[in-house]
């Protein structure tokens, strides 16, 4: 019963065979192995977007804070919602990719970004001329940081205002893929057609072992981006175990049939949980992540059999067995039914 | 015929079946895996060191950058080999992670800094007060960049020196066991027995997929190195496979095992190449790199059957057959015994 | 009329006069300087601090800068105020000189941050160890950016909840002189006693040319904060002619009688304002400025006439006369009655 | 006889005259001042560079570094003189300000870098790609720092050299008018006509009390500059107080009148000390620096008699009065002739 996160799940096996299958003989270094061409040509394809520059990195901070870096200046700031895994849970890698740049937290609604809040905080740094921060990119997570998920449309919206104030647009897409099934469009839909300009494409949490692709669908950020990462420390010399993973999970699907697996562990937990009375959600689950609360009393029969999930607000010792405690629960490919059902019966007492 | 670098080679087999053993079920992220426990008793064992803090990143670069920053400040010089790989292989990387420290080139034997010279570099920043950089770490490189070694005395040193003004010091041993067994000394030798006070580790150039351990002696420099890691992006969720990596090639002396097949893979060719008449050699070959000269003529017949390699100064192209141009060549742990003596012959022509 | 900043008026001609006498001859430089010897007492005797390490630099945003950045890690967040300098006015100098420390806005009333606002902000960053911004200083501002200003038991409060955390204070006294005369307590009591750590006092807008003094009260700090300031290229090499200012600047009380004049002139403009039917007041001002709106018809008397200050929200041209817009005035030392009476004669119509 | 540097001399009274004009009534801050605007029409003309962008700083390291920041990218490597301020003495600034870029120090002849010795680091950093750090700008000091001066031949050929690598060039022009009268060639000819793009333009070593200008010739430099100026926190708000003191400077040739006082001033003294038998010089003494050496007798004779200046190696103290010291000794525009032949008699002895 381990919903603590999706990266406490096992790699897939398909995964862990590609990379056996890569570990033959010798092969050139730092991103100039054989199967990163494939990689490139594949995720090309898969986002309709034949000019794009595409990298591997291993850690989807990395991801963040060096795509980030290569669209901003050290004076900008980045705006992203007050929740976004750029601003809680980075330890200022942003600021330390970027030079310094400053985040600028942007009200939200479920940890969704509303235009209007997105123009009025964009619209806040326009007077000050060289004395305050510049604008910067626009940093949107999808799946967001409390399991919503934004429409296309929703996507769209903010694009458009981030490029009518000239800006560039980021996607934190460390769940691109349990995204991309919930809301059952294409990759270039929720990507550039809809005016993103560089994503963070995540491998980890859904089956990999540690790997996420950079994608600039402007190839100019291509060198930059580069340097940007060796300078981090980010570019592997044995990097065909990265290109393997990547390779292994854009082939035959298997990057949506593992969040669909995901998406319906969690959906399965949902309606479990809803038929329980008292248990009352503080979003509406849209992909792979759930918060929901229930009785102090709950929380300690799960605990007391192993179950392994963030008490998000509140701790398990207390006095009142009917308080509620709300529960951060995300699901991954590889969680079984048997350990789904088993969860809701101890919450459900 | 692969000498390109000890990086282009496979991982060994026992590398790979840890990772497929350590891809069972949940385990916690972040370096909390029960793996990693095991990691840091072996190398504290390893390294007589039972007090030492132990961490683990996935490449060279971030093993040298993040612990030579926790090390020094930003207004401090950090002293090294002109040929060091923190000067010549990181793009900035040093300096990004330091917040700008500077690198004070020392000259040196055949890659070995002398400690005449280290005195003298050291010596040069002392007397401009506030103006000047402040003295920061002396970083050693074992093996160095040049395939020669530093003796234990050597290593001391230069300790003894670094001691002498106060400064910390620190061992990129990205190398590290093909020095050792080179040396025929104990790790705890070669390190804070010889004044080291942080050392890298190198898993990935020996036989591993993609780990180095970062290992200082000093505990206090726990936390920091920690929030470092993170902000650089370099802790793994799925930190599993980093330790599984580690803890395989620490198992029944993998580590030394592989490389003295490497140190061995040197020396024949070294022996091969000594007989070829008109062939020199820049160092002294001690570990599993050799710098040597031939003829264009004879690059143009490696070249022709596939060898892989670097060379070091100078083009294939060029109109005389019979100038010279340097080689380098590293061996790995995997080098066949006929692929090196194919290699020999084709030199011989 | 102008009410734009009170940087924007002239020097003291005392400070005019000081630098004369300093410029006599030879002077060591870089702070070696007899002037700041004198300084340096001066100080130490104002706030009874035998002990503070003081030094000079010659811009607000430096203080702020340098002195937050010595009490700061990189991987910190600072908190402050929604309004303060450092995050409106600063072009991320602060993330620049930290090295890449976040700010953490702490809502306020008034632009005064409550206890039980920073509290929940300091919480807030509690339970996410190595993946969160680490708690870093608190920087208060007084005079606050919107002309109220804390009493020393509101200054004593927050302290004592930073404190309470562990966590170092630092006060940003661009117009520090003006608070103190507006309190009426001592530099000691509105600074060390009342738990501040660090101070930067303000000289700039209170009578001087360019110079602003940098107190640590525990003179730990007093070497990195001098190796941060050259490193900023901060440490003039004719060091003498920021004692100077500063030393004039402290002599005769000539610091609290021009403050005393920007505060009194400031309360003229108020009391003058207040009795025009429609002018409302944004904040009670406390010190040396004021936020008040009137009509964009009075706005646009001043304007004709050459008065010079800011309109906070909006724009003078529109279609309705009526409309109120928002004024932030500051007055400094040298305002007259005159230009007083008559700005409020325009606004008044 | 203060000799230490010209930075311990007085401003000249037409500086500090026009900072009393200066300083009446009110004026627009941060570079908005009308004699800004003077100031930036007299350096457009005095350089013949009708487009030039023109900044104010207040310290030759703030200068240096962020016009080198704004050349410059945090992977690029900076190609000086060994000897050159920005690498010995500024404390790291050049890696602060540029987030972190590398020095390249080229090897010099009496600290004029050689065409050869420039080709030679250039083509050093060509192989590595992404691996090594990046060619960055080339920064050229005029006057040195050991007192000789580039012809304008000298500095076109590093310029064609650097711009044949596509690199920019920035002059570290502290004693700017000091190797312009040595030269006696037109501010144009020794910079942008010699093909350098970005000066460091020095007030405060010749007669001002702080205030150096940027030069860019490209104006596209302009809006970054003002943006790291201001992140920086070099951004005057009384900035009329530096524009004051550059217009003063630029006004009747008081510049040149005296760089041609301290250059003089340098000649009679050397004059003086080439009399005397066994004084020998390291330099060639070619503007307002020397650098001889007299034994420790004569030196001891100085300090008795209060003489002011650098003893560059070695030290007063010593047992063998015969021995040979070097002493550092810079003239500025106010030394006396009595005082320089004072110097000269003690040093005979």
């Amino acid at each position: 019963m381990f919903f603590a996160s999706d990266n406490t799940g096992p790699a897939h096996p398909k995964v862990m065979e590609a990379l056996t299958r890569a570990n033959d003989g010798y092969a050139m270094p730092y991103g100039a192995d054989a199967i990163m061409d494939e990689v490139r040509a594949r995720i090309r394809d898969t986002f309709e977007a034949p000019d794009a520059a595409v990298y591997l990195v291993a850690t989807g901070t990395a991801a963040n804070s060096i795509s980030l870096a290569t669209l901003s200046q050290p004076w900008d700031t980045i705006f992203c919602a007050t929740q976004a895994h750029i601003q809680e849970d980075e330890c200022n890698a942003p600021e330390f990719y970027t030079g310094g740049a400053k985040l600028t937290l942007v009200p939200s609604d479920h940890a969704k970004i509303t235009p209007a809040a997105l123009r009025r905080a964009i619209e806040a740094e326009e007077s000050r001329g060289v004395h305050g921060p510049q604008r910067g990119p626009v940093s949107i997570t999808n799946v967001t940081e409390r399991g919503t998920v934004y429409s296309v449309a929703e996507l769209t919206a903010l694009c458009d205002l981030a490029k009518s104030f000239n800006l560039p647009t980021h996607l934190d897409g460390a769940r691109f893929a349990n995204a991309l099934v919930a809301l059952g469009c294409s990759p270039a839909e929720m990507t550039w057609k809809a005016g993103i300009d560089a994503v963070s494409f995540g491998g980890t949490k859904n089956g990999c072992m540690g790997v996420e692709a950079v994608i600039f669908f402007d190839p100019k950020h291509a060198w930059e981006f580069e340097l940007r990462r060796k300078r981090g420390a980010h570019l592997f010399s044995k990097h065909r175990f990265l290109s393997a993973q990547m390779l292994a999970y854009l082939t035959d699907d298997l990057w949506l049939d593992l969040a669909r697996r995901a998406n319906a562990a969690n959906a399965r937990l949902v309606r479990g949980l809803k038929q329980i009375e008292g248990v009352t959600f503080l979003h509406e689950p849209e992909a792979n992540m759930s918060f929901a609360g229930w009785t102090r009393a709950g929380h300690q029969r799960l605990h007391d059999a192993g179950a392994a999930y963030y008490i998000w607000e509140g701790t398990l010792d207390g006095a009142d067995p009917d308080e509620l405690l709300t529960a951060r629960m995300v699901a991954d490919w590889s969680m079984s039914e048997e350990n789904i059902d088993r969860f809701v019966d101890l919450v459900r007492g």
